[in-house]
């Protein structure tokens, strides 16, 4: 059994913790917080060992009733991999801390790329992890795109990709962030980094993509255009991308119109936390014109890339190859609809 | 086993049905719906036998791959009792129909009082639908109302109630409601008629309410005050509601200062729907000044009444008295934190 | 002085009827509307003739104070050009009304095109409307396609445009409509309706749309792509979308970065009802790769089409070539920043 | 002419900059700014001298084309008085600055009380502040309750005010400001400090508030609850309230239903930048219980303070008495509908 840690149990850490607490060859030895929140209490009564990420608060932990396991470095130490969910910029200054113990890590999406070895996304470049100490599983909307654009590029070849991701504010707990009735090119360059982001998984990708934030804070929701290199079938495409396991093709007939029905769709189903793993792509929204091809999709920001997590701890330590992995992260946790 | 029939398979409908079906002393024999959507798949995927609610649109499931066990009126025939979760105002259409076949029939608070023999919050009135074979489960902001007046009421007598209910716009997937961006009075005159309908449940309280819609979809909070016969203290009220198992006394220090964390927390507590099925009301914001109390309290519109249904149908049945029936609901929905 | 009479007396009416007030060869002859409310009120303070848009209505005018000077055909009978601005699809059932008394119209974009002669946009195809009787001034969203199409296409030429309207819900006072905390692809089919209505301006240009609302009021969002015929400069581009009256570049700068302050600014430089008649592009955003130009443009689909309405009844009325009549619309408005 | 500057030229002083501006016995001296973003740029074209808020930042407002007539300090010497608009908690840093001039000065409502010598409201305590230096012009909120409750409790007499805040979550501009989706009780304690400020107007004040916030920008709304010292009729407490020149009763029949209409009305009305300086209380909303009268108001947070910096000016500095001053105030400004 691996034994994973957790540093920082927030939106990101907490999904990745039950979801390696649900792997057959992994364990969680223990989750690291910086504050005896709502969150701490759930991770105790789940039974993960609770390591206070910044020693000096440990009496906090205390008094609000709860029992520290010890400090973050304590789980450092104990643990086979680390898994950094911290918040953005915070995972490149903890590097050193896991260095210093010769533990590897995953570092998330918030980070730049340089901060890892290299970039992870399961479908597209899962053996690039294999060598890696440090491996940044990509963020939200690169897994998104990431997990459309392999399919295509094998099946047709992908001459060029244009995106334009309006973007979620905030988490929904998120009560502090903006905007509250505003439309926010955002960045305002274009094309923004996302763009580049994305290259990190697919080097040779010619791709422009523009981002804008909305007040909204259940999914993203990607406009994505890509011309292929051949003429293709609306149909042919649905059916290819019907055929990913990370990729839920909305059924014409469903009446999911917008991202809070397919939310109510998740909960209905008996979804922990009603989460989309999944990128969910419109199948009415599938058009072509010509070589090119647009769709919608929703991408769940705070879970699509738990999966790719599960995946990339296999991968950095060649716990399984790539097929074999997958198929053990999404039987184990319930992926594919 | 009693057999329960739904009649109206939407946000209501779907909770009351999952929470019959988790009881001892009853079962769902079917649920009616309109349409083939989402969530018809998902009542299929549970199990409940599909009835059309409106029989012409029988082909429309066939096509959706969705088999039907009948229309609505085999579905009245064959339950011992109905829940009826329609849309505000098709309640009272339906009554004639429930009644054509002597069914008795629990009807939601989107109807007037007049519709039904009697209207029913659990803890405050289970006795009153004894005799009664139309029981109206009272709304989501009155069940609010209702069980925290209930205890303040036998333990210090109240005086005078005023409450500003601050309500969502919509739930979370009805999107084509508003407002985007307004703060809404409403209704607009003052008091508002939520008064009127807490008073179906407390005859002779001295009650004012105001009402406003504002653009959030995730509960509805209420500004309480309360006038008390006697001076009390806060920690004295607190200890109170905290006896209360349909009460969710939020602990200081949870970090939890808003709707979206504490629809956070349910989900991270592995709540169904992220349901939160008790009134929450925050232990920092009870007051006291002189004889009057106040504090904040958030109601989950989606589910709060969904127990009370429960119930409503074993005091409409006669199956069991009031504290059997609530420890029982309680017990297995997992209601009480 | 062409007397123009407004009929529909709402966002649109109201604005064009102010519009209309201010130039030197027309007056406004009257204003119909439906209902009473804060807006005759206001219609009566500007000192424009009243008239029942719906005769049987007309007690409740004197009820609530409001003379009226009679029904809207007699307003018909009396203009010499109808400006309808009624509510998407009322305008196609006014036609006859205005045949009735031979009496040409402009109608708007809510229409479709056929209800029309012609679809009109001042800057590019003004000539069009010259031997049209009923001219349709295209929506908000076709319009600010066309404004910033055009100069593109005359001096770079234009292979393909693929645009994604990120549009608002509703407009600052509709206060129901939604979404509240969603972002909907809509329409769901892609590519949406808009591309082929800038078709019904540009024949035969090669446009690709995809269409989104969200929870915003204040304006939409354009995220723009043009792959031009010719390689550019985003310098090249800025100074010609800068020499156009109604394109407005923002300034790097300004620290505008949104929406909300965009619209400050229109009300700090003393805009009426703070409107921006202008697209309002983002300078910082004009970004080119190859042939590719991208940009991001606010709308405001209150008013953009306002200066529009004013040109199309010089274009159907004969009164002013193109160009004398932009340049008196825009002088007399104050459009051009 | 009574030299006044204003320092911090957002929301609320560049309103209270034209609203000095407007009068016949003060003029503008001077603006100072921390950046030269769209507000400065406006200040320019208004013709207001613009001053460097941080000496240190002079060289980017030449860089953005804009001329400063010195540094901050130069303005404070250079004023009569000062109307410091800064954000909350910089008035107070500011103080020292005016004292070594010797210059007097206004602070905003964000200070806390005792950063100035006296707190001011206009209608309900103006002479308080003729023998101070310093004088706070208390927040929105505590103008909006000042203005209601001095008519009442001098007609009826006042036994306790309960009041519940709605608030906007943030300015229009301010899109980095949530909440997105939530309704938070803030702050959490109840009663709120908004009550002990209104007691800094009416020392003997009976006045518990509970305060919220929610997603929306345009306006504050107050459901307020007066127990009166007599019965009354709501007729009668409208005709008082009607009497108040800074305070709107919307008119039945209107058709003004919410915040986003209420700020049409004043957009169509030609009010500067959309501006309220009126508390605007819904007529249908005014009823009565017994002693207790309940009302809903809605408050402009941009600009209900702006009247009342004027007059504090001349209140200040002693140039005339509170009927005078109020009465120029308004017929300058137009305040009063
Ligand atoms: N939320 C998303 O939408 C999303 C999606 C994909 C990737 N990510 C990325 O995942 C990472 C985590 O984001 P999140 O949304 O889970 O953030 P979060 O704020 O929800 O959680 C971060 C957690 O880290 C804790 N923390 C803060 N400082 C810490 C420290 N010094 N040491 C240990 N823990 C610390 C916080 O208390 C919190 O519990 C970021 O890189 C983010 O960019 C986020
Ligand atoms: N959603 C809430 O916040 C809430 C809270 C408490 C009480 N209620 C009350 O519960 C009732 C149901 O509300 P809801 O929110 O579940 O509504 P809903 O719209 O979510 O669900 C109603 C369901 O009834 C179906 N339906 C429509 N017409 C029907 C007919 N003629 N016959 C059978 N089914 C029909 C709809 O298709 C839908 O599935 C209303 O009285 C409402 O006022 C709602
Ligand atoms: N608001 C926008 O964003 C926008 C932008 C561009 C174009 N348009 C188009 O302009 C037209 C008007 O839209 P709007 O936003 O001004 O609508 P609106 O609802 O604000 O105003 C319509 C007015 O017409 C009145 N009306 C309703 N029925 C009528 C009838 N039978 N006869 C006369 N008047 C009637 C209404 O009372 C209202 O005053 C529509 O075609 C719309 O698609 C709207
Ligand atoms: N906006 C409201 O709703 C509102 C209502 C009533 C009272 N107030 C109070 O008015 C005051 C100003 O608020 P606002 O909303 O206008 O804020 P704002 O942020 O809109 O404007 C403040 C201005 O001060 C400038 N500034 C920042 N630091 C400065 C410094 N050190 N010296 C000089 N200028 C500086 C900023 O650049 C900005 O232009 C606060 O006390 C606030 O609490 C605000």
């Amino acid at each position: 059994m691996l034994k994973v840690g957790i540093n920082g149990y927030g939106t990101i850490g907490k999904r990745v913790a039950d979801a390696v607490a649900a792997q057959p060859d992994m364990t969680v030895v223990g989750v690291a917080k910086t504050q005896p929140n709502y969150e701490a209490h759930a991770a105790v009564r789940r039974g993960y060992p609770l390591y206070a990420a910044i020693p000096e608060r440990a009496p906090l932990f205390s008094e609000a009733g709860l029992e520290l396991a010890g400090a973050v470095d304590e789980l450092v130490a104990e643990a086979d991999i680390i898994v950094d969910a911290t918040p953005s910029g915070i995972g490149a200054e903890n590097r050193s801390l896991y260095e210093s113990h010769d533990t590897p890590a995953l570092l998330q999406g918030g980070e730049s790329a340089d901060v890892a070895d290299v970039s992870f996304n399961a479908r597209a470049n899962f053996d690039a992890a294999e060598d890696a100490d440090y491996a940044r599983v990509v963020s939200c909307n690169t897994t998104g795109l990431s997990r459309v654009i392999a399919p295509l590029q094998e099946e047709y070849g992908v001459e060029k990709v244009r995106a334009t991701l309006v973007r979620r504010g905030g988490d929904p707990g998120q009560n502090t962030r903006g905007p509250i009735n505003d439309i926010l090119p955002n960045p305002i360059h274009v094309p923004s980094h996302h763009g580049p982001d994305v290259k990190t998984i697919f080097t040779d990708l010619d791709i422009d993509t523009m981002g804008l934030k909305v007040p909204a804070t259940l999914m993203h929701v990607h406009a994505l255009n890509v011309t292929l290199d051949e003429r293709v079938t609306a149909a042919h495409v649905q059916a290819l991308l019907e055929q990913e396991n990370r990729l839920y093709v909305i059924p014409e007939g469903m009446g999911i119109d917008g991202v809070g029905k397919l939310k109510n769709f998740a909960l209905d189903a008996g979804r922990p936390r009603g989460d989309l793993w999944e990128n969910c792509i419109w199948g009415e929204s599938i058009g072509v014109r010509g070589r090119d091809l647009y769709l919608f999709q929703a991408i769940h920001q705070e879970s699509d890339v738990v999966p790719e997590n599960v995946d990339a701890i296999r991968a950095v330590m060649g716990l399984e190859p790539q097929d074999e992995s997958m198929r053990l992260t999404d039987d184990t946790l319930g992926v594919g609809i």
